[in-house]
């Protein structure tokens, strides 16, 4: 079998066999393919497409490339979470505790944030004393007695994908179906759990920026995953402005908090109860709409809150900023950021508001380089509400003015008022099931 | 400027600018972009195209990237001759003398053969002594005296192409015509000829199979031609059959002796003089059929077959051989093939041809490979003719017996004997110009 040969067929647009494909996988995790070759490849993939069993195949052998996570001796149903990523989603830090607290385990292996998009690993870390980078034993420990634990991604988990991600970065060759597909499963799939739930984000602040190719990339995603004997649900969900009204690490945790408490702003709370009811429904605990009741209940007796404390008191964090997150650091500069005219904010941009945020000091702009935790934005309106001349939208945190000046002028341009009140858009544009797409 | 936003744009199927082509060039050959980045541009561009702006951009920097031959010290005009590679093609030897001997300078730089075509230098140096590496005043001179000379092409000629060229050929993206069309005319360009003229083979034996795909590929070179200054024509010719009736280094020079003394092969004799009247005529020296007398005339009273001499001399070579193509010395082994069943030779399929004569060892599998120059195929009949059960159809020679059985395989699979004779094919498909495309 010849690197060659694999490249000129798929160049020609025809499928690749398994053999074919866990050629090319090994070959290149083992250093024995040239990138050059690689990236040949992956451009003709992008151009060529891959079908369904072609991606499954991929997904399978990228899997096996490194360690398979072994949750067996954690007792019950597990559950996995994905999102897509966006902007000010801390989704996360809500479901899992949500869904623990209701019996079901989540062994969550999670990523940092990389340009306008936010990680949970460095939301938790802005937690004085979590620890992230935990052993095996101590995550699964965690697991089963707490419910749920959340732990960055390990380096041996696929990582065929670490080294096509880095040569797709550099070669624009990142925005491809089955690649990404591929990428999110082939992770998910060593991770272990029995259930997926995959948060697809669409709209200008995600990676999708139609909802059609965000169903396309559900429906891939769900697929793979049922093919390798997982029960896999997405949800497409909106991300044509910020989640909630906070985007920075302490930001978004003190959020979070708000809304383990039953005071959270209404589309993270509402996105939330959604997801957590798709996590218990896969788990078998009933039908969605019992499933929604019950997620509403742990978030309103404060079942879900205590069981994020718990968890982050297992992992060394000061669990005291959680009950009173006015105890977070506060960032040296603020800013409040006006429109100069009156009307309805009438489109966000949320992609803008993750760049503000990056250049804020919440985010990355390469994976080298660090994060301030308390940097980032509260928001004050959100797409659909009045604002009049001069008054504050957003309050912008920083380690100085000039940071603040910086994404200030960003979120000027990127924020639109118009006279007339912009339409209402779903919050949930689609659920992806083996059995197909539904609208609600 | 960065190589990832070139390449995204490429994918995206945008035209690049003139200055996203050169930056991609210049940084190419400095070494300033990794290969991995310029495979997947390649990649890009062989699935989206060029159009034909770009294309005469990326070749005008390619010709850029290197030295550009300044023959402004040889009067006259100076006319080039390019054909895109086939199986028993030894034309150049033929008309870069019939050109000459009627005032045309030719001042030809010519490749080494690779896979199963045959190169012009690999020809020459058949003849004992004949040296194609000279230097470039000595080259010029010649020129100048002569009228012709033929060396093999300098490194410094283009190096860009090299460079893609090596890359193409490990990924699978050297089937693109903007590629094949801007590597070729870059070498021409800098070689510094007046006018170009260019044999598109097509068929089996050709790279461009189809003659659709020739054509394609004859008018893209045109316009970069033209485009950059040179008159330019294409002649789209057969090479579905083998040219003449000899395959091989030293077998073929004997044979473009006998051409050039008016005594070749019918189709050789017919394309040879196509292609020494359009050099003729892009040199102004009247209209095409006036063109075609003076050349049968070059071939008819020895003129021609004088100046192959005159420059073989002048570089080094022992002309006796010429004159009495006899004392080539001998292959070591000969085997005649035969057909089991007595028909018409319907289909020859050149390319199997071509590998026959790599596997006798006249050819080469890689570039590092030495060839034998006595070795190869004389054929006794052609598509149409008609053979009896047992009687050789061609004669094999190598410096082994096992060599000929070897070639003896892949020819007799080659080779479709029917009862029907088959439709008669024209050698010449289309004439293209400036003006556009001509079929006879």
């Amino acid at each position: 079998m010849r690197m060659y040969d694999i490249i000129e067929k798929k160049r020609r647009g025809k499928p690749l066999t398994r053999e074919e494909i866990g050629f090319f996988v090994n070959g290149c995790v083992a250093g024995k393919i040239p990138d050059y070759q690689v990236s040949a490849l992956l451009m003709a993939i992008c151009l060529r497409e891959m079908d369904d069993r072609e991606t499954a195949d991929l997904t399978a052998c990228m899997a096996d490339s490194g360690e398979r996570v072994d949750l067996s001796s954690i007792p019950g149903v597990k559950v996995d979470k994905h999102s897509t990523g966006g902007v000010g989603d801390k989704t996360t830090l809500i479901v899992s505790p949500v869904a623990a607290s209701l019996g079901v385990r989540v062994a969550k292996m999670s990523g940092r944030g990389l340009g306008y998009t936010g990680g949970t690993i460095d939301k938790l870390e802005s937690i004085p004393g979590m620890r992230t980078s935990i052993g095996r034993e101590r995550f699964l420990e965690i697991v089963r007695r707490v419910g749920f634990s959340i732990i960055s991604q390990s380096g041996n988990l696929a990582p065929a994908d670490k080294k096509l991600y880095a040569l797709r970065d550099v070669t624009a060759t990142v925005e491809s179906i089955p690649l990404i597909a591929s990428s999110i499963m082939s992770k998910k799939i060593a991770a272990g759990s029995d259930c997926i739930l995959l948060d697809v984000k669409t709209g200008s602040g995600a990676f999708m920026k139609t909802a059609d190719d965000a169903v396309r990339l559900a429906r891939t995603m769900v697929s793979i995953g049922e093919n390798a004997g997982r029960k896999t649900v997405a949800l497409v969900t909106d991300m044509n402005e910020p989640l909630g009204m906070a985007i920075g690490n302490s930001l978004e945790v003190a959020e979070a908090c708000r809304t383990l408490k039953g005071k959270g702003p209404k589309d993270l709370t509402g996105l939330c109860v959604e997801l957590a009811a798709h996590m218990l429904s896969l788990a078998g605990r009933g039908d969605l709409e019992s499933c929604r009741t019950a997620a509403r209940g742990a978030l309103a007796d404060g079942s879900a809150f205590a069981k994020l404390k718990e968890m982050v008191e297992a992992q060394g964090g000061d669990v005291s900023v959680l009950d009173d997150p006015k105890r977070f650091p506060k960032a040296k500069a603020c800013l409040d950021i006006a429109a100069s005219t009156s009307g309805y904010l009438y489109a966000m941009d949320a992609g803008q508001w993750g760049v503000a945020s990056m250049q804020l000091g919440a985010g990355r702009r390469t994976k080298d380089d660090g994060i301030d935790g308390n940097a980032g934005i509260v928001l004050h309106k959100k797409t659909g509400d009045f604002v009049n001349a001069g008054e504050p939208f957003a309050t912008l945190y920083a380690s100085s003015e000039d940071l603040c000046r910086e994404a200030e002028r960003t979120l000027l341009r990127a924020v639109e008022v118009r006279e007339e009140k912009p339409a209402r858009r779903p919050l949930v544009f689609a659920r992806v099931t083996k059995d197909g797409v539904w609208k609600p």
